[in-house]
């Protein structure tokens, strides 16, 4: 078995939720699994080693709701309310995609992903056998989920339950699959209850778009006489595992029918300011021990796959949104932040720098000038560092990049596959939609 | 004179307020000054040549207002509302600064700001001499006032006006002084009305912190039956150039107060949401026409000098304010980022790169896999591009960073200063405090 030592860094880890850093440290990578980590120097010498002194290893971050192939129409849409988007510019790009281009916008997001310490994904998007190529050449950890809409009918939707067999503990295990209607609002009560029997029937769960505005709420109260949360607990959602991606606007009873179940909740606030969706109430969920992990959304909404940005936007717009800077404090984030996605996504050797645990694990350097002096471990990790940071990314024991260069794919490569694409994939035709935004 | 010819860059300029990107262009810099911009190839040889292929120059960074010292306390108060922050935190810590102190974080802070991109501050900090040796030294820009509060007394505030004499036009012409009232709460009326007279007298303005909160307004009206806005209007300091920070809560009255004024307002939302202290209205100031720039604050509030950030945070926050995706486009936020502050600073050659500004200069690379592909070149830059990308820093034709090294400073020899000072100056006595805040 393989081992790897990280040598002389300082590092993240939790002791329940709460975070504790360490300082001079080693860490022992035996196979896929963290072996052990302690005081620099004690754990004895293995064949290769990483020089991680003045370093900060953290738990690779883990994006509980993605759309990484969109990364083709990066800031196709920008200073647009959530109709326009959809229906104006998302729906109609999306038409003109193959399932090369998906491929090529998986591989470049996977590449941006890794630059910024992701180390595991939930993707929810289209021609997802693509994606999974994609996870399996680059080394990252992912949940796959086909997105689906309800009319595409149920032949479609067929083909998805094909896709979760297929892809099911591929990749040498790295690969999950999960079920992924689109949403409450682009997939009905019996479309939602079908998605539930079938997760049932191949054990797994499902990932769709939860009450992400009001409008959605209203419409969902129009349409159905119950919220978005009720819809897809009657059809029998909560009883199996679920991703709810944003459901930024529960109600208390809502909540409570969240309480205790198998859902986690997906939290990308970069998209929430840049389409002016209004923020969650966060302390609602967690004061009731719901899951909630951090997420980057697509990159048309979100510009960005970085949870870095994520968690310190979370940090800042929670405080904002409560009138008390107390409110999302250092310990809370970094729970969320690091282990909150592993919860969301039901991967318990995740989230976590132990011996036992997945070996998924991120160096970050600390030397700007901006991430100095150090008074506060935590603050500096929440507040300073960032993507630019990142200095060497560990998935599954394996280094998938260190030192600025990428040890799984070619970004030159894809660069120029996806330059190539972009004049038919950015020729918009309104008359050709993927589906309607109705909200 | 010396001759530099940036090469093949793509270039942020701005007709009037909007901004326009041009492609493959060359910038020619002569002396100080930005000599002639134009297609690449077309403005002939110069011995010093930097090629700039596939980066985007940008006008240097301009923090309309910073305490760039506090470096030193970076993330000494995480999580903390205003009172505490300052009561049990700032005000008591800052009494353990020796000028010595003050230069080092200066220093530091200086790093910082050069590897963001930020080539001009307004600086408004304690034992401005050292401040004024690190701009001089560092090469930046600087606009400086040396903080007072009326508790210290007139023969304090007169060691500042000499301050103002001392080190006007200085460091080649690239300093300036102004007066630094600390606040329209720490000061009153009478030593207000003689700040506007010694700034009238010098030909000089005044920086100073206004309207933060909203129990300052309240305070405000409990004590002298008018807003912060109206006590310092009163006191004439609107007859003057002023940069009032933060000013979050001007009423409609105020706002009419300061229309048509030299009055800039210096906006640092990450403060603001890390504070909880509320956001301010910002398409009310430019309604009116009242500038607005950018600015980072201390490190102790905003963690970081960084103005990429709080030019991300000041779009997304106003959309999420305001409810609307489409306030605070991008149009209007880089007007915002990049000439707000030269408005506010009353530095009319400063904010575009255009034949006979000053040749503040940044360049930043787009390589970043989170860059691209470049869809939107303005969207790219706001949402996209970071403080990380900065490759190359000119300001006054002279280049302080390259490819990732500082030519002016030792960042080692700063950083090992700085941490031989922590253990006392973080040493906290709450019976020691430079001040006491009210409200």
């Amino acid at each position: 078995m393989t081992k790897t030592l990280i040598r002389g860094c300082d590092a993240l880890t939790f002791e329940g939720t709460k975070p504790v850093f360490l300082n001079a440290q080693d860490i022992l990578i035996e196979g896929k699994r963290i072996a052990a980590l302690g005081k620099s120097g004690t754990l004895g010498e293995a064949k290769k080693v990483i020089d991680a002194q003045g370093m900060l290893a953290v738990p690779g971050m883990i994006n509980s709701h993605a759309h990484v192939p969109m990364v083709l129409f990066r800031n196709a849409g920008p200073d647009l309310n959530a109709n326009d988007w959809f229906n104006k510019v998302i729906f109609p790009l999306e038409s003109n995609l193959t399932p090369e281009d998906v491929y090529w916008g998986a591989m470049l997001g996977m590449a941006e992903m890794i630059e910024a310490g992701i180390t595991c994904v939930a993707d929810h998007y289209f021609e997802m056998d693509q994606v999974a190529k994609a996870v399996e050449q680059t080394g990252l950890r992912a949940n796959l989920a086909w997105a689906v809409f309800e009319h595409q009918g149920y032949e479609r939707f067929e083909q998805t339950l094909e896709f979760v067999e297929r892809w099911q503990g591929k990749a040498g295990g790295r690969i999950t699959t999960w079920l992924g209607p689109h949403s409450s609002y682009l997939c009905g009560p019996e479309f939602l209850r079908r998605c539930a029997e079938e997760a049932g029937r191949l054990g797994v769960g499902n990932h769709l778009h939860v009450s992400e505005t009001r409008e959605q709420v209203t419409l969902s109260l129009e349409r159905y006489g119950r919220t978005p949360v009720e819809v897809v607990a009657e059809a029998g959602l909560l009883d199996h595992p679920a991703i709810f991606a944003h459901c930024i606007y529960p109600t208390e009873s809502d909540l409570e029918l969240m309480r205790g179940r198998l859902v986690g909740i997906a939290q990308a606030p970069k998209t929430y300011l840049a389409m002016a969706m209004g923020l969650a109430d966060l302390p609602a969920y967690l004061e009731r021990g719901i899951a909630v992990g951090l997420a980057t959304d697509g990159a048309v909404s979100s510009t960005t796959l970085d949870l870095f940005e994520q968690m310190r936007l979370t940090a800042l717009t929670q405080k904002d949104k409560a009138g008390d800077a107390a409110v999302m404090n250092l310990d809370t984030v970094l729970d969320l932040a690091f282990q909150g996605g592993a919860r969301a996504l039901r991967q318990e050797a995740l989230g976590n720098l132990k011996p036992g645990m997945l070996a998924d694990v991120v160096l970050l350097k600390q030397g700007r000038a901006a991430a100095q002096p150090v008074n506060n471990q935590a603050a500096n990790l929440v507040y300073n560092l960032g993507a630019g940071d990142v200095d060497t990314v560990i998935c599954d024991g394996q280094v998938l990049y260190q030192h600025g260069k990428h040890l799984t794919l070619d970004l030159d490569e894809i660069l120029k596959e996806v330059r190539s694409r972009l004049p038919r994939l950015m020729n918009k035709d309104l008359e050709k939609k993927i589906a309607e935004y109705p909200a």
